[in-house]
């Protein structure tokens, strides 16, 4: 029997700032990483998220970034690991925190934007934030991109991690993303997305770019709430899924 | 046996910035409170902070403050309780990480600056940060001024509540603090605050500024590290202490 | 003739996070109060506003907050007239560099949120932010609730000063505003609201919900652009104030 | 005649946070380099630096970073060309509302930490910087290092150019610094350092490391004041090029 687990970024609003379609979004999604207020979110939007996710009966993960409200932790900012660590242990602990108030477990941390993309290819990186994860809680599971550094440094940190993959991203043929630079790097036809992902899921395959065939491992697939296509995308594509004979569930019960 | 707590506010220090002499103060006192990053501090400094009270044998307790660094917390800014309980859970459970990563339980919760004395004095936010600790986890105690709010809050959220009391500082005949701006706020003969202190904690009595005598709880005695000359008094104090028969001991073996 | 300024708050976006109808409402206005980066703005942000407002235009202001992003500048936060006044210099310097860059001179300076609301009744804090302005540029214009302390304070300081006041905000006899968590405090009614305006401008009247007539001085008047509905009650004030014969003009050409 | 400016980085203070002997180094130089706000420095600690400069006489610049307190700007941080012009715009505007307030003169913008290091080398980032300058004043001079991108990218924006070198770094043939990282990066010894600075200033050659006569231009001389050693290495400095007959006045004056 075939398994995925979607995931979505929650929680991202900030005050007075509202972003993403949340509320939309948590119904057709299975896990939800939740940002911790240092790229992203702040401790009453925390809140709110880990209830919303636990009225709809999704799994928590948390989601830390890099300190850079401003940029949205989607710039590279060169820091060592170990502050890399030391802020991965200070926002898991925070979201932990509301999560022992709600009474859900953590299952699992995806690190955000700049801090996921330098750590995928950044072996020292990657080790000070699956060291940072291993440190708060062993039974955390590590969430990070297939075939990246931070599966490598989770597995060498005795953790469990899981191998996310893109419905509307090209890989190449060393199953590293195309950049988004480059010409082809989205794949803007909502059908082929959905096509590739259930292949990913079902076979463990993917063609790249160039024309190879790619083996890949599909845990959790990443969707996005920021608009009404999206949320319509992400519907769309677990019915597709669901229709294939695949199960939606949380990474939990897939690694 | 008389016993009491000496505790400090360490970990305040905050990237390139340092404050306070936390290597000093921390061989002289049994309970720490540990920045969180709101007012003060930063990741890196509370794991070294938290390593710092585990080396030297002392518990380890958070200090939450408001949103303020440009002010360290000092201000009093006005926020509903629901941010407040927020605030609290988001930084007792950062702070939570690296009592995990350091194998060393939170002991207490001691609310900073402006934070712990509007909530002295304010029902509903002392409400709010007493449920946020209790919210996380019920076995923390909440320290806080003799007699204020704080504590009457922290009982009605089913906590344990530990008294905390101030060398150099007078009382009025309600029990409360002197206010900074009034004349003889602050005792500056050490040798006179040594001998308030013993009797609080001995006799559980104090002599108001108005001269009746006050009954008093003592369970914790705030002290400083800003500087040479508070480092020893706080010496002096645990001497002083010692040679009139009072343990010196964390505030779960007190409350 | 009569003449009156419609001023609205632009520019609070930041970073990823999008607020206001800023293209829309600029379209309406005579003056706009750009956010300088303490309670919501950043320097893009900032730079497109002013840009949009050149473009418009519609003449600039700054809109300087409490360092208080988490709580948009709208929470209570007890500072020295020092604290404000080094605030107001460094928002308003910040801004004016963004003008220079545009070529566009900055008309005034209104304080936002809780800054503004303790300032009204605040003669120390309101000093300090008058002494602010005018020790950066005495040609500046404070513009502040009618009848409070920031305008006397503005006088005094040797600024000149304009009168706002508020469309959809019931008054009391004093001429300050009914507070909001009153009942009445805010007007729902559009047509009673653009009528209560006109009569304001026109008559320098406005009836309070005790029932007396109060002199009030009308040199602007707040409108806003969050939503859909909130431009669409400035297109209609401004058209109403137009057929009753008044001319929309930014404040310096008012006082 | 020869003449050189002696800067040190002053006003990195931030609130409760002291960093920095500035009453001391204020005495030895010619210029100072005022932090903005963004990777250290607030508007009080502004405000006091300013006037400090203008007691002691000296000539004041904007040190702006980029917004990262936590990491003292010191960390690279990818960000586009109009973010970083939007950022020294921001923070060059900021510190000329406290010129004005003073009286005094932004002689010069100097860019901090690693917003510096990068526009060394990164020709997009270093003509965002100097564009920002222009477009705020074209009459302050841009401080950078000798033979960077900073240079020439502030003469192709029009701006007067200042070539700064460092007392105790060792210079690669090509006549860019050697890396921090590399062997014999620090010159330690005090007499080395203030001969080759000597030679910089009145030759304008400095030997590389690996031996090359290397010509460089020397307009302002970079000194420190984080500890009294380094305080005192100012004061030997400023003695020995006096003594040399070289004038020491602020870059106004030189370039």
């Amino acid at each position: 029997m075939y398994k995925v687990d979607l995931n979505s970024d929650l929680g991202e609003s900030f005050g007075a700032y509202t972003i993403g379609l949340d509320s939309q979004v948590v119904q057709y999604v299975s896990s939800v990483n939740v940002a911790c207020g240092y790229h992203a979110g702040d401790p009453l939007v925390m809140d709110k998220t880990v209830a919303a996710a636990k009225a709809a009966g999704v799994a928590v993960g948390a989601h830390p970034g890099y300190p850079d409200l401003m940029g949205f932790g989607r710039r590279n900012l060169v820091c060592t690991p170990a502050e890399a660590k030391a802020y991965v242990q200070y926002q898991m602990g925070a979201l932990l925190a509301f999560c022992a108030a709600h009474g859900v477990p953590l299952q699992h941390v995806k690190p955000h934007g700049a801090l996921y993309n330098m750590a995928a290819k950044d072996e020292a990186l990657a080790a000070g934030i699956a060291e940072g994860i291993a440190s708060v809680d062993k039974n955390v599971i590590l969430l990070g991109l297939a075939g990246s550094k931070l599966l490598s440094a989770g597995r060498a940190a005795g953790l469990r991690v899981a191998s996310e993959v893109f419905a509307d991203r090209a890989y190449q043929a060393d199953g590293s993303l195309v950049p988004r630079s480059k010409p082809g790097a989205v794949i803007h036809d909502a059908d082929e997305a959905i096509a590739r992902t259930v292949r990913m899921v079902k076979e463990g395959k993917v063609t790249a770019i160039t024309g190879e065939e790619v083996t890949i491992e599909a845990h959790s697939i990443c969707v996005h709430g920021d608009n009404p296509d999206a949320v319509e995308f992400v519907r769309r594509i677990r019915a597709k899924l669901e229709a294939e004979g695949v199960t939606i569930a949380p990474i939990a019960q897939i690694v």
